[in-house]
């Protein structure tokens, strides 16, 4: 009890030392740009809702800062995976390759498509997934048949592959091409926690099919709600468009609509908002890793924990800052979230793992050990910018 | 050709006579209250994402206005469709009645739940759903069984019906609830396009089960994209906001989530801009109501053409303002629709039906041949506020 204590009170004290002695939330997004402006400049013109420039311009400001030929603003992350997933042509009765350790919407997204998703571990630096156990579970567990990759116990084809970028941290998307590549899986980042973050020098999102961004209030920047499709392919980009806008097809005044469609577009409000924050991710990013810096120090001294750092060959946006506890210290983790959140200082554990919950128990996996070693010891610590 | 002319040219120089000579869209919205102010306050809080006190607010203020006990704001309309078909027990395999003549996010919402929409036909002058005919068609190919309601041709339970209060004319209300009640079906309203209509002195969206608004560009009031359930049943309320906030338990610090859910809740930065909207509707409904009396002394003197009026007992919110052609004159639509088009006055005929498009040809439906007649025949006119 006096260790649990003693290892919280550290914890407390290293934030206190580098965010000050005031209560202080996970993530708060900040305004010091042209947001108010942009927001009036919309307001003025009426254009508030699916059809506007600041739309039209946050694609284009999106395209250029990833390096994506094309990109399409949707509603949220959620939506953006639901069409990503789509187009890249996830049918009834796949199953889609995804972390157990990620966020519910990767798992949702993939029920939107009547599709199930099979869960897989983590590599414990990147906390993204782990390739090489990745390889030998598809080399043992599936066969290829008409250049398609079939789960050989449930007999279903393994159509996409989804890997998330953990706070930020880009998974190791070199091992995540070699498999796709040679498994015939089509490869679909979520990006969502990784705006700002690079593999090789290269931004995450850009290398999979589609890769897909998410403007929530808590990420590096906020549209309200909002996200995003990325991709180089122009076809698929003009059929998430399409999909996006309920598949309508372009008349002056006709309406008709040639398949199942989605009410997903981003209104014009919403981007005006994401327009000037867009500006700002220099300047936001530069503060978060100031922030890690900050960590790091504080963090030096307090024995038993680490801080989650950028991968090799990578640059993350360290989104969300993250501790891992040691092994020895596993059970520490519920009293030093409850600790620091008594004191007003907002931490979180990771997300319960996807094959925990309910609505997912039955879908495939494979051993989870690393994920489950992970989610037992990991704490969010405050992280705005 | 020459009466094609006249009848265009009658139609543009009454639009004129009541809008004016410049070109004019089919609906702007209209931000003349405290849009500014609270979306700059909402700014200030940072509090623009899923979270926040316009968003509370403004659930508060549509209940209040409506009569509504409780009503969920969400992104849009689609999305609140998709959530009140959950909620009510829509489930895979079901059957939901509705118009053929309405927008295809009624067809689409039925889709996500994977049911089957199954077409009914409409009535002249609500341009709702002809109750009378409906019942005929119910008791000639429905039969009871365990008290639900079996398509007898299917097989399949017909579980909602969905009526819409078209271009914000209450459908037959009383009919349709004795319809619900005498055949076991859920009555869910579609009032996206009737905020601010009344049947017999109550709200539109406050009779069946569950009622769902939208608040897109193009309607009374925006939220830039935004729409809301509305119900008086406090278990069935809670269970739309959880499933609309992910399913994610209440907890301080954990991510648990007993179900499949969605994204789908209105960012408070768009509730904002609902909530000075709102103030605003009692205004906007004067404004519309006195368009309509200005397009009626307008369009006595053109033969051919009437305006549509509301049914007797209701108040319309004249949401979109519409012609009826006369059947000896149906064959003019398209030459109106190009002249005011080409003019820059905004005209649109009604959606496509149904049935007649790609992904809906198969669904079960009914005689429609007053929906195919009402739709050859109709033109929306230039209708803000």
């Amino acid at each position: 009890m006096n260790d649990q204590l003693q290892i919280a009170d550290e914890v407390i004290s290293a934030i206190h030392q580098v965010m000050g002695l005031k209560p202080i939330a996970l993530h708060e997004p900040s305004f010091n740009g042209n947001e108010w402006l942009y927001l009036k400049e919309c307001l003025d013109s009426t254009f508030v809702s699916s059809v506007g420039k600041f739309v039209d311009r946050f694609e284009v400001d999106l395209a250029e800062f990833t390096g994506a030929k094309h990109s399409v603003a949707v509603v949220n992350g959620t939506a953006a995976l639901h069409i990503a997933l789509k187009v890249a042509g996830v049918k009834t009765g796949d199953e889609v390759i995804m972390p157990a350790l990620t966020f519910v919407a990767q798992a949702n997204a993939v029920t939107y498509c009547n599709a199930t998703p099979h869960f897989v571990d983590s590599e414990k630096h990147s906390l993204g997934i782990d390739t090489s156990k990745l390889r030998d579970y598809l080399i043992n567990f599936t066969e290829q048949r008409s250049n398609k990759c079939l789960n050989k116990s449930t007999g279903r084809v393994i159509r996409a592959l989804v890997p998330m970028h953990t706070f930020g941290h880009p998974a190791d998307i070199d091992g995540l091409l070699s498999i796709a590549k040679d498994f015939n899986i089509i490869l679909l980042e979520d990006a969502s926690e990784s705006l700002g973050s690079y593999y090789n020098g290269r931004h995450t999102g850009t290398f999979g099919r589609l890769g897909t961004l998410s403007f929530n209030g808590n990420k590096t920047i906020t549209t309200g709600g909002g996200g995003a499709i990325l991709t180089d392919n122009t076809d698929l980009a003009k059929y998430a468009k399409h999909l996006t806008t309920t598949a309508k097809l372009p008349h002056a005044w006709e309406y008709r609509h040639d398949e199942i469609g989605y009410n997903y577009r981003m209104p014009n409000i919403n981007a005006a908002l994401g327009c000037a924050q867009l500006e700002q991710l220099p300047l936001i990013l530069a503060n978060k890793r100031n922030l890690f810096e900050k960590y790091k120090k504080a963090f030096a001294s307090v024995k038993g924990i680490n801080l989650v750092t950028e991968p090799n060959q990578c640059r993350s946006n360290y989104w969300l800052q993250t501790l891992l506890l040691e092994e020895s210290q596993a059970e520490q983790r519920d009293s030093i979230l409850k600790a620091t959140n008594d004191k007003g200082l907002m931490t979180r554990p990771a997300w319960s793992l996807m094959h925990e919950l309910a609505p997912f128990h039955d879908c495939p996996r494979m051993d989870l050990s690393e994920a489950e070693s992970i989610s037992k010891r990991l704490i969010n610590i405050p992280s705005s910018a």
